[in-house]
């Protein structure tokens, strides 16, 4: 190419996918213009959202992690498609990560601590449930705390709010559950999962004053994996502000935990949750707060013809 | 990357997508499979199609190409997303045709003959209408023949059909245009353009038997651009089996011919459409083919990896 490019990689976490841009020490200018046309789908090359990685310290606003946590020494900067900036993304952390240990910046360490806008994210390589041996890892990382707005009254009650679903006949009780973002969690059989329609926004009562997300899911059960007890959902989630997605980190962890507080003590700390672009593993911490584990996969580099990019459909 | 990988080129023709693919001696295992992954807009690079460079005698198939037209050398292997072999695309030829031109494989000559499934189609490069001097040349094909099926009687009454379109009052009177493939035209005022609802297929009365494209268009009237009187059209497209699309090659020529015919004896033969995607110009020719002009842009080179492309979801 004769003209200015730019080198990034584009991957994905259960369909998630994401723009990858090594600017490490900052060099880049990533406008909201650039971000919308790399995470144009047919001008572009395609992205739910396109992904920084930048020293710490590079950003202004990345001094504050380092302050507070010297060892984060790469700072995610994500950005939504539509150019604006989101703080944290469960899935973009794990593809984040798996770009980093690609680049050669993850030191070997059996942690990898990053920088992100909600504070620090501690990132593991976990082994992939029955997954061939050696291979395949996952990659895990804290989501920080999860909890029921409601309290012990409306974990008893199992329910705080009505939803009326786009293809379902009547309104059902749901669970709201807050994982530093505001969802809602109601369950269904199996054939009305598949019937639900996603193309218009579920009406959520009493109205969320800041809108939320809404999870779909049908409880499967508990199994035994590994020896170990672990319960099994699937989902379908309408992101608010997006509409239905392949997959939602947040949603995943907060379908698991909807599900375990109806199933009552004894339920299991561990659930598999099964979303249209795949499956992710939700762990209950101790510390009330929330483990995501998934799959991270690089599909290609790229070399971005900026000239090209900016011609948009000229 | 460790493992194999493929190397390709994203591009778009007012905004219609492909994944190209250089393989002039026929040597990749261009499956079905690989096409889905390969054009899938989350777990693989993305594209409304793939589009192989091939020598024409290196596919079966083309040897009949060779046969009719020995000056056909580069065969074009348009493939749709899902994996199922297409004709052509008025989009993807242009495409195609910058793709050879970057590869060196258009010899200098104005004109470029090139092999498809529906015969030999020769591009030449065009000046962009009022673009900057030098530079941001279109690509122009012959799309060959189009015809109005009900004949002269139709194109004096104007209208062989009728269609009701989601979001607008009652049915509207359409022309049906064959460009190889059904269309069927009708007009609208520019705010009913704007409140159609593409989402759901229009109902066309009667029903055609294979199905039909279906173009929407506002007619913007003439103008003078570089000394020639030209015509201007709006348009948005709902293509049969796929829904509404930023652009369609073919549905252009048959809004440009649409309302050409509405305008009666004396209408010009140039007319610039107007998609979603961007401007295309479509001309009527003595011989009663159409040639269709337009941007093309290639915006990445890729290497792709193979088993992680495979890997989906996992």
């Amino acid at each position: 190419m004769t003209s200015a490019s730019l080198r990034v990689t584009k991957g994905h976490g259960t369909q998630n996918d994401f723009v990858l841009l090594d600017d490490r020490d900052g060099s880049v200018d990533l406008t909201d213009v650039l971000v919308r046309e790399l995470a144009d789908r047919r001008a572009g090359l395609g992205g739910d959202g396109v992904i920084r990685v930048i020293a710490s310290g590079r950003l202004p606003e990345g001094e504050a992690v380092l302050a507070d946590e010297p060892a984060a020494r790469w700072f995610m900067d994500y950005r939504n498609g539509d150019g604006s900036i989101a703080e944290m993304c469960g899935n973009g952390v794990r593809v984040f990560a798996a770009y980093l240990e690609r680049l050669g910046l993850w030191d070997g360490a059996d942690e990898l601590a990053l920088g992100t806008r909600a504070g620090v994210r501690r990132v593991r390589r976990v082994t992939k449930p029955n997954g061939p041996a050696g291979g395949d890892d996952w990659y895990a990382v804290d989501m920080g705390r999860w909890t029921v707005p409601g309290g012990a009254a409306v974990v008893a009650a199992g329910f705080d709010a009505e939803v009326q679903v786009a293809g379902l006949d009547v309104a059902r009780p749901a669970l709201s559950i807050d994982v530093g973002n505001p969802h809602t969690v109601l369950a269904l059989r199996d054939d009305e999962l598949d019937g639900a329609d996603l193309t218009r926004a579920p009406v959520v009562t009493p109205v969320p004053p800041a809108g939320t997300n809404v999870e779909l899911v049908v409880p499967l059960g508990e199994q035994e994996l590994d020896g170990v007890v672990v319960g099994r959902v699937r989902m379908r989630v309408h992101e608010r502000g997006v509409g239905e997605t392949r997959s939602c980190g947040t949603g995943a962890v907060a379908a698991a935990m909807a599900v375990r507080a109806w199933a009552g003590a004894g339920a299991p700390d561990v659930w598999f949750v099964d979303v249209p672009g795949g499956t992710v593993r939700v762990t209950a911490l101790a510390d009330g707060h929330a483990e995501l584990a998934g799959p991270a996969v690089l599909v290609a580099d790229a070399s971005v013809d900026l000239d090209a990019l900016s011609a948009g459909s000229r």
